[in-house]
């Protein structure tokens, strides 16, 4: 599998000179008045966020997922591009979900529309933040290399 | 390992009538200035972050951590009250880091404040938002059993 350091996936969008940037865009979405059958169905909350990493351009990298007793869903997919997360409660027809990406191939509000779509939510919302922001000066320290006192290594 | 519902955290703490309440505390961390050797090891990493989902108060479910090449870490820590994760950008000495919890025993801001003195951070700073705002008529739904078409088996 071909992986990518964060600062990789940063460098496919040139930033403008003297101009702020931000390393990643993060998506929190409020899904509100879902099916709770969906909601609590672990294999349909996996393979809809699996799907919706795809769906927005990410690359896979781990997943990990947990079903809770006697309600509700927790799951990460960890993208090259950083993440998605899930926390769901059936019972109350909801679930957080979070939308982290860096890069321009990625777009987190696909993947929205995606989950939006999949958990038949009747009222959904989102707030989008910044991540990482950094001025063009601090983006020229990661030109030199850091002393590493340990390697990568796999 | 006993589970909890995301529903049985929540009721630890008891909302005041006719009050919105809120499911979780989301805590999105920005640590600038840190270590960079520290946010290039993903043993330290993950040892930081699994010590830093103790010391809140949460209960670890599951993890996962990835090493980048040829920087950075990504990793995601799933607790019984939601989950912590981040990204590290070594060669910038950032990173981004979510404390989602839910429930009145988890402070996020513990965590915070033990990441941020584990990654020698000098400029670090977060922003706090709540996940699933809700009214108390919608925490009544909750009570009645909603139609289960997948029964949990474990």
């Amino acid at each position: 599998m071909k992986t990518y350091s964060h600062l990789d996936l940063f460098n496919d969008s040139i930033p403008k000179a003297d101009e702020d940037v931000h390393l990643g865009r993060h998506v929190l979405a409020e899904f509100f008045e879902c099916d709770p059958n969906t909601l609590n169905s672990i294999d349909k909350v996996e393979k809809y966020m699996m799907e919706a990493a795809l769906e927005c351009g990410a690359t896979i990298v781990q997943k990990c997922f947990h079903m809770f007793s006697p309600y509700g869903v927790s799951g990460v997919v960890i993208i090259s591009e950083s993440h998605l997360a899930i926390h769901t409660w059936p019972e109350l027809g909801y679930a957080a979900v979070d939308l982290f990406t860096c890069g321009s191939k990625c777009d987190p509000k696909v993947a929205y529309e995606f989950l939006k779509n999949k958990f038949c939510s009747k009222n959904a919302s989102f707030t989008e933040l910044k991540r990482g922001i950094i001025s063009p000066d601090a983006m020229k320290v990661a030109e030199k290399p850091f002393e590493i006192m340990q390697q990568f290594q796999n």
